[in-house]
């Protein structure tokens, strides 16, 4: 490829504070420098658009470093290696990494190949790009993680999904019919279940909100009792799962969302029944199973062609488009997970 | 051997009430039949004594069927083969079962090989065979699975165990150390802090009743956290164990004794911790690692050979005494484990 002069990144002008105003980030064009020995250039392909953007976009403690005011504005990407001064990386290699809101970014090849949130991929010939940062993406490969690895679920058995409608949950739910399990899901709204019956064919679907004693429901939904449930929502959900657990169940705690930001914790009550009934509780952090992650990868391309899973994204077209589409990450206006199409995914 | 026309049993008079009134049971003798094809005669050699004793004195429900008026009571004993018409039974061998409280008991043979809960044992010749009901015993192997299978504990992994002076955590503390590890218990009461660190020579002991917030003083006492946590208490105790828990540490849910019998059970609150610290937290059952008892039983030998475990049991002498005893079981009037010896240990 002919190196570009110039690239263009959104860059912090002010944080978030209370409500996104539309001019945290301002669109600059800087000249890029010549590659140096151990430097690779990544040419952006896609940026992902994930709630991690508002937290990085806020002055508040992350796993990552916090951004300056005039940094250039962090996220998920997919990149093609555009040129590289770095043994490892070679021009036309793919990479998953967490970079600058640009068109092309300069990195250092040892940090790159350090890091371990980044990965290089092999996109398959028949699936689009940004099924790799969708569908195949990181939360695929947590809903897949947790499904066969941490709960070792197995084809025919019953998994039991909460937060069901969800972005993790809704992977879980397509994950688990994909490997062959009777799957039954948990969610908010009629509206949510009808999604998961019709779109998702799921088993059935059970509305909490709607249920008068939701431990009741499930065990008249289930009444052999759950095998694996892979829990999104923690406190009185799971509390009204656990006397349906199965002996020797397990219950893969992917998150507690109904306890997040509450001062007042719901304590759960039903654990002694972790030991009557031999159940393990087990949560994961995907990053421990990275090394697996190829292997995930290929069952879910093969599920992904197979028609077992859906891509679903919300594409919006150009980098420069970026910062318009934020506010979709809190209204929910979109169906599918919001992605931004930059460019440069051929040569 | 020469077989007895007579045995000696102790047969239920009327069921357990409101306390034991010492005239539950009465002393029978019954003529011994002749064996028939398929039978063993068992020689009662030891009785132990423990808590399910009540329970099946009582007219309640049990994982065994309700014992009837008439029927001789039931108990966890070891006894030596005495005489057998079934291949799979010599003279000489030894089991570890539930059976009568008697001194000789015709079963068959083909029964007693398909009852999970009987086990044939080799006593070790330096080994006394009480040790088998007490140290070595199903207590013993609780611990040792919880911790070594369940837990996966490493030497040198900090370990805290709660109810560390109950009858699980003992063993459980015992084990820990044998295994190298650096063990805390958590026990109510400064003279139990006091047994654990000077006779089983736990690293520090906390008393959590004395801990104005035991949350604090655990993380003051570990300040690096805790890897396994051998829980007999749940509850509260849980609840302050869970912030100090250090990332991908496993709670081996062995009971959750606080809870049992209140009507009001209580809400664990930090249960979120299981997601954000990729914990395990597992119940298990005995009876579901028979297979490998074995093994645990032949380290646990060497440990007991090499002074690393203790076993320290009450023994009352003769069968007929055996019904006095009871009233220990719910005072705690005894120092270690009730065995009732019975004799026949060599023919």
């Amino acid at each position: 490829m002919s190196k570009p002069d110039h690239f263009h990144a959104w860059v912090i002008d002010h944080y978030l504070k209370d409500g996104l105003d539309g001019s945290e980030l301002h669109w600059e064009s800087r000249p890029l420098p010549s590659l140096k020995d151990g430097q690779v250039l990544l040419s952006t392909c896609l940026l992902s658009l994930d709630a991690s953007n508002l937290l990085w976009l806020s002055e508040r403690e992350d796993y990552l470093p916090q951004l300056q005011i005039g940094d250039i504005m962090r996220g998920n990407i997919i990149a093609r290696v555009g040129a590289s001064c770095h043994p490892a990386f070679a021009e036309g290699d793919y990479v998953l990494t967490i970079q600058g809101w640009a068109d092309y970014t300069i990195v250092d090849g040892d940090a790159l190949l350090g890091d371990r949130i980044t990965m290089k991929i092999k996109p398959h010939a028949d699936v689009p790009l940004d099924a790799y940062v969708g569908t195949l993406g990181i939360t695929g490969w947590s809903a897949f993680i947790g499904l066969m690895k941490v709960g070792q679920l197995k084809a025919g058995e019953r998994v039991l999904i909460s937060g069901a409608a969800g972005a993790t949950g809704i992977m879980a739910a397509q994950i688990a019919k994909a490997a062959g399990a009777e799957v039954y899901g948990l969610a908010g709204g009629a509206k949510k279940c009808q999604f998961l019956k019709d779109t998702l064919h799921l088993d059935d679907a059970i509305d909490y909100k709607a249920a008068e004693n939701l431990e009741q429901t499930i065990s008249q939904v289930i009444p052999e009792g759950v095998q694996v449930f892979f829990d999104n929502v923690g406190g009185e959900i799971l509390d009204a799962v656990l006397p349906n657990m199965c002996i020797n169940g397990r219950i893969v705690a992917s998150g507690s969302v109904s306890q997040y930001g509450h001062a007042e914790q719901y304590g759960v009550k039903n654990l002694p029944l972790i030991t009557s009934k031999r159940l393990r509780m087990e949560g994961f952090l995907i990053l421990d199973y990275l090394q697996q992650i190829n292997d995930v990868l290929a069952t879910m391309e093969t599920w992904l062609l197979d028609g077992k899973l859906i891509n679903k994204n919300h594409i919006i077209q150009g980098l420069e488009n970026a910062q318009a589409a934020l506010p979709k990450l809190m209204t929910g206006g979109n169906i599918g997970k919001l992605v931004v199409y930059v460019g440069n995914e051929f040569d």
